[in-house]
């Protein structure tokens, strides 16, 4: 997409630090990183949202990821990650991206699973899953 | 694992509100959501997390994330998701499990991505850019 500064940075029309391409995915630093070596993977192709997202690219995006999660934990010393995509809400560019956080322990990093709500009860619950297996039943299973 | 209490969902000697089963993945609703309507994905097999997935799982994982996140669209009427997966630090239980969440203009949800920092300068991002990218490289590619 013309206007689209991830379809921009992918073709090399937009300059970024980039540190991972396959023939689906690029990699590169996210420039307000949450800490440093934070990296936002993009596919090639212009995919909105993760509702968008082909077949054929779900085994690529997640081994990109998983790649990248690896070698943030050997290169960058990270004990572990956090792997975060905002669909349409909280996404500031709409094109899809993954985001891979290096996390240390103690690193501050807290809020994203807080504060957390309760159902009312057991029927609330039971309710929301109802509805959402409602969904889940009708729709063509693509997986 | 036999202490493991998403291996014993899985299994059904845990209860759980399962909305969503395939060969490789199960979803159900996460106790303490962020919003109702909180889905945690969980692999049949126990896998500790992001690393350790093999190939064959990778597209069955990202499959049901994206089955869910549109079941959540048109099931309970949310705008946008959050899918979200922490490894080792802050993952509560180390069976890989992937958060996706019902999200919606103006729920108050913030914090994930801020504070966020600034590289010192562009030679401190491409300090971080070459350690990845060295990581990377010497690495077997298995995407």
């Amino acid at each position: 997409m013309a206007d689209c500064v991830f379809c921009a940075i992918v073709t090399g029309r937009e300059h970024a630090h980039v540190v991972w391409e396959t023939d689906e995915v690029v990699g590169f630093l996210d420039s307000r990183p949450l800490f440093k070596g934070h990296v936002l993977l993009v596919t090639r192709q212009h995919v909105a949202t993760l509702t968008e997202l082909s077949d054929a690219l779900l085994a690529p995006v997640l081994a990109a990821t998983r790649t990248v999660a690896v070698a943030m934990r050997d290169s960058l010393g990270a004990q572990g990650s956090l792997v975060a995509m905002n669909n349409v809400v909280s996404q500031s560019v709409p094109h899809l991206h993954v985001h891979v956080v290096p996390r240390t322990k103690g690193d501050g990093l807290r809020g994203f699973f807080w504060p957390r709500t309760r159902y009312d009860n057991d029927a609330d619950a039971q309710a929301y899953a109802e509805r959402l297996r409602r969904g889940l039943a009708v729709r063509p299973v693509r997986d």
